[in-house]
């Protein structure tokens, strides 16, 4: 929506002219997604947003622990809550991040409205106009419209197998002529591409930022979800827990994205001014989810949830790779497999437009987020981001069709070649 | 907290430099209270948090809707929902605030993470580096706070009986030397003053901003919970629904703080920018409370509630200021008697210094804000903020003798004089 600030209306107000940041507020072609696919009324494989499968939610279970967690008819539940994050749920999370390898005191940990709240603390914190900020390439749409909103300037760091390729980074600082301010990476099945940094790069990540006294935006929502290979240990925990390593953390992706529940785990200077900033954007985290989440977590329902999650994520993400090498499989089309996480990112020839071709598969019944959406600079416009989380096989498979059925649409034969 | 980017940690890491908003963002003494009030294990009678009566939420129909709500296992209450608002809650939202003469369509209206994220919106999609914003004196800590966070440069206008003295306006922007490019108001039972912009300001301030290409920031947290006097219209009202008014509403205070859930109502073209900019901020509102609020809203339960909720604001009402002339009467101490809402305002002879008066109250056992946090400016330092919505009249009595017990203890008798 363009805001044309120059024509009066009746009574002589004007719409009014935005700040200059609100250039960079671009919205999120992911979170639109959501409405977009409430307004269509015919039948769509949802492969868009990074949904947990609604059978791996335990909504009967917070069902079942509502009534006496909220008590009957108490009032405290429904009023204002610390900022830092309710006792309760502090205390649950504490001891389940502990077992998990991360370290954390209440003193290092902020709850927030979701991951997302994090990053936007962090850049609301630490990101001046112009400063250097690194970003995957591909990466997170919202992390990087957060960092654009408070007038980053970003620079993308290609992302290969292992992850961001941090053997890149001199020579891009070097290029961009200054130190970067923050380098926001998702080591664990990283959004979009579905790659883990290595644990050499991530050492290297470390060393690189205590150089250039940078920032590290550890954004891990995925890190407990590996469904093969081994575990590696986050850049904070690497770090030895060091002040420029900002780690956040959410339970959208292992246990409920409605809850809107994250945190943020970092050193308890910066926690005290992210209380701060967040009392100047919505106070508190709601009251009756967090102690909603408290009574799961502190129960000891995490661990047989999470072995059951993290079964569900291997066995769609398996369906996944399968019917895209039974309907893809003969193209000119390549995929990542995710040890873990939600997302995997598929490479057309160069000829494939995948913004268009999102629209062609909405109406074959299938949906999908395109490339370009996670690159800053526009890039990606032959590739896309598949969530394999959300769908079991047979109804992955039915979406995978649809895609290729689209795609024959839109190219023919012709995205089965390189050239087209 | 002071960070301090000089002292390299083990690792030679450096606890980071903060961006230069940073420096404005300052917290919130009132959010902090909450904590602060939760580490006292003596018996504190609570006057600081603008809470409810706990008798006042309800609590146990909460209780009731919750199961039918979230349906026995249901998933999708716990999924990712638009960040424009629920349907369902939105559905519900609409045909009660026509019915209090809040004209508003889907396309004007997004649900927000309280009235604080409105706030924080509005100030986000506006506010550049040294724009002048006026804010009345005093006002929300929050609301300017997040001003401040985005670095508007704030000029304060007196507050009176009548709510801002809009009268004063032109000279105020003429000394400023700009015309302003936001005025934040709260027109009724203001925070902290209790008082009512009248009409006649309403109309006039209206005018001002069409005049000036200014925004108007309408905050009405408290609008419905008139229990004496006559209704006025908002201001995005008088305006015919201009695109230079903003409206601000929550239910944290016609219904539950903990919710986390509020609105703004505004031009299709500002919410499309607000909506933008919320997916950079935090997703969505919580689901599963939106469908909550939904059922009890669009259940018409909210009739008789805010019926119920003004006569134990008006009773509370009458029992604090029924109590401070019991106990303070014979003092040189003033109050404010608002129509409505949560707050009154305490002024004292110019010696007294709330600020510390407020500790000494705490160790009495009540709890109040002191005056200098809603302004910025540091003024009023000789004022207090109490609010009488959370305690019953017996209980309000008691917290008033332990805070004229802590003038005793402060200042001995000068309290009852102007000079001291």
């Amino acid at each position: 929506v363009t805001v044309d600030s120059t024509a009066p209306t009746a009574g002589g107000a004007r719409i009014p002219g935005l700040a200059r940041r609100a250039a960079g507020i671009t919205g999120s072609v992911i979170d639109s997604s959501t409405s977009l696919l409430e307004r269509q009324s015919h039948d769509i494989v949802r492969f868009a947003m990074g949904s947990p499968a609604p059978e791996a939610i335990p909504a009967p279970a917070f069902a079942e622990l509502l009534p006496a967690v909220l008590g009957q008819g108490s009032s405290r539940a429904f009023d204002y809550g610390r900022t830092e994050g309710e006792p309760a749920f502090v205390d649950a999370l504490l001891p389940f991040l502990g077992a998990w390898g991360i370290a954390a005191t209440a003193e290092e940990t902020i709850v927030t409205a979701g991951g997302m709240q994090g990053l936007d603390l962090a850049a609301k914190l630490l990101v001046d106009p112009g400063d250097l900020v690194l970003v995957e390439s591909p990466t997170y749409t919202n992390g990087t419209a957060t960092i654009a909103s408070y007038e980053g300037d970003m620079v993308e760091v290609p992302v290969d197998h292992d992850g961001m390729v941090v053997e890149r980074l001199p020579e891009l600082v070097a290029a961009a002529g200054r130190e970067p301010k923050l380098i926001y990476v998702i080591p664990n099945f990283q959004n979009p591409s579905g790659t883990t940094l290595s644990l050499e790069r991530r050492r290297r990540l470390v060393e690189l930022a205590v150089e250039w006294h940078a920032v590290i935006l550890e954004d891990d929502p995925y890190g407990m979800l590996r469904f093969a290979g081994d575990h590696v240990p986050g850049l904070r925990q690497l770090s030895g827990g060091a002040p420029n390593v900002i780690s956040v953390y959410t339970l959208s992706k292992i246990l409920a994205p409605g809850l809107r529940l994250g945190w943020v785990v970092a050193d308890p200077a910066i926690v005290a001014r992210m209380i701060d900033a967040k009392q100047g954007m919505d106070t508190c985290a709601n009251v009756p989810l967090q102690w909603l989440a408290a009574a799961f977590i502190g129960g000891g329902g995490m661990d047989a949830h999470l072995e059951a999650l993290r079964e569900t994520c291997r066995s769609h993400k398996q369906g996944m790779t399968d019917a895209l090498a039974h309907e893809l499989g003969d193209g000119a089309v390549s995929w990542t497999d995710p040890e873990g996480g939600f997302f995997l990112w598929l490479t057309f020839g160069e000829h494939v437009a995948t913004t268009e071709l999102a629209e062609i598969a909405i109406a074959e019944g299938v949906a999908f987020i395109p490339g370009k959406a996670f690159s800053v600079g526009g890039r990606f416009e032959n590739a896309l981001r598949l969530s394999f989380a959300t769908n079991p096989p047979e109804r992955t498979a039915e979406g995978v069709r649809r895609l290729r059925q689209a795609l024959d649409r839109a190219y023919g034969d012709s995205w089965r070649n390189l050239k087209g």
